[in-house]
């Protein structure tokens, strides 16, 4: 007989569909940015040839295309030096006619992140990793540009009507990208979860998982957090793109998240890997490109 | 007969002691500033008749008499205009003599407090409030200028030997000032703890208090921690300065901290109200203040 929790299954967060749906809000602030000839412009810089980071890209511009949005890829070679990047950062800054920029990361060794980050107007960051955008959420403020990862979750959760105010939410990762900008935004007042940030060097990991009521698994670890860390009734929001060998697959790997499948069997809601958080990313990056073109031709 | 629990008593964290020392090894720097010509020189603007207020100020420039720092104090009224203390700081911006400014907080309603915290030359932002050096922080870089509060409580710590590597830190308050930067702080590489973020809308923060080994407590409500949510062998660090009516008393009030003073019976640590992070929050200001005026004369 199959044991009872088997036959529960949780409610996919369909984040594809969901991410299609903020993308087609845009629309009407597009149209309405054109009427004033104003044409949205993202420029993504890329470095080297990283496979993972050039399917990302290219799903990018491909949102762009579907919204309307103008993009310019910048490829540049694996060897450029730092100075070269800043260099064409501070082009795409001087250029009217580009209102978002985006270095996709990672940088090759050597580069240091933060400083091309912040080289980046703070106007122009639609990543939200500007140290202007990051602060300005520290001091309580997420109406300006935020990392696009955390604001694609609070999106999920606000289109699914999942309340979390006075809930335990756990955020497994403390990346500057999604798990610290995640914390405050389900800190935040009028959200008010009370937010654990958890890590590898976390005790008692599996303990303080069972009473999550919400789980952000950010680690990038295949399957880190395991089906039976997960609280019944709990919703899961799986942020990790894992590659794991696959001979089985033609591309010779599989895409998995950071928590074990068997979850989607105790948890009430699920994001699925892919499919999940991925979509709402890159929505999102359209929605901050749209929001820093009506910033700057305000 | 006197139950087993209170005959134990928590060793107490003095902050004062903890703070001169932090005061008395800025001496050397100082020395080393007098050396090239330059004077270390806090401005403080204080706006208003707000009692506390003056006596938090008055603290700041006996602080910066002991340490050997010039501080100018700045009294505008009450009535006075946003526009005409955005002027003042950037009056003191622009006064390459003054290296450190300070707004103190609160101001008077109806005037943006963020907004005067952001028109603070960064490298002038000894509270570390400014959007820049709090997105700092977030980037994972806790080198830079610090809000004196959290940075004080991370002092108390390591000059305690408290280590919170893996352990469950609990901060009660979610200001931009103290709860969101200690959080940061407490869960950076390196410090590593599990941090949990409570505020007013958390359910069950009795039971999560229970589990704390490191409990920040800073939600300015007196003795709003109970005595009985203490873990035993934890750490307590009680941010809170509350005024409560005493009629007792000549000053007709006595101070008590967010934390109920039972608590030092079952903690192992506790700082004491007064006499705790007050002190080492004064020494981190005097701390930032060498801190911006080498960054300045570099």
């Amino acid at each position: 007989m199959v044991p009872f929790e088997s036959i529960m299954s949780a409610t996919v967060l369909d984040g594809k569909k969901i991410g299609r749906l903020i993308e087609e809000e845009l629309h009407n602030r597009i149209i309405s940015l054109q009427s004033k000839g104003v044409s949205p412009h993202l420029a993504v810089v890329i470095v080297g040839d990283d496979p993972a980071s050039h399917v990302y890209v290219r799903n990018k511009e491909m949102a762009c295309e579907r919204c309307g949005i103008q993009s310019t890829r910048i490829d540049l070679e694996e060897g450029i030096s730092e100075q070269e990047i800043l260099d064409t950062v501070h082009r795409l800054n001087s250029d009217d006619s580009v209102h978002g920029i985006l270095v996709q990361s990672p940088l090759p060794d050597g580069i240091n992140e933060s400083l091309v980050t912040d080289a980046i107007s703070p106007e122009k960051d639609v990543d939200g990793f500007h140290k202007m955008n990051l602060g300005r959420l520290v001091q309580g403020d997420a109406s300006g540009l935020l990392p696009c990862t955390p604001a694609g979750v609070m999106k999920i959760l606000e289109l699914s009507n999942i309340d979390v105010s006075g809930k335990n939410a756990l955020i497994i990762g403390r990346s500057r990208i999604v798990g610290m900008p995640m914390s405050i935004l389900l800190a935040q007042r009028g959200i008010d979860a009370t937010v654990t940030i958890a890590h590898s060097r976390t005790e008692n990991l599996s303990e303080i998982c069972r009473r999550a009521d919400l789980v952000v698994a950010a680690i990038g670890r295949p399957e880190f957090v395991k089906s039976d860390w997960i609280k019944p009734g709990s919703t899961v929001i799986d942020v990790g793109i894992n590659r794991i060998i696959d001979s089985s697959r033609k591309s010779g790997y599989r895409l998995v998240g950071d928590v074990e499948s068997g979850a989607s069997d105790i948890a009430e809601n699920i994001t699925p890997v892919p499919g999940g958080v991925g979509p709402m990313t890159i929505a999102m990056l359209m929605s901050n490109t749209i929001m820093a073109t009506e910033i700057q031709s305000q």
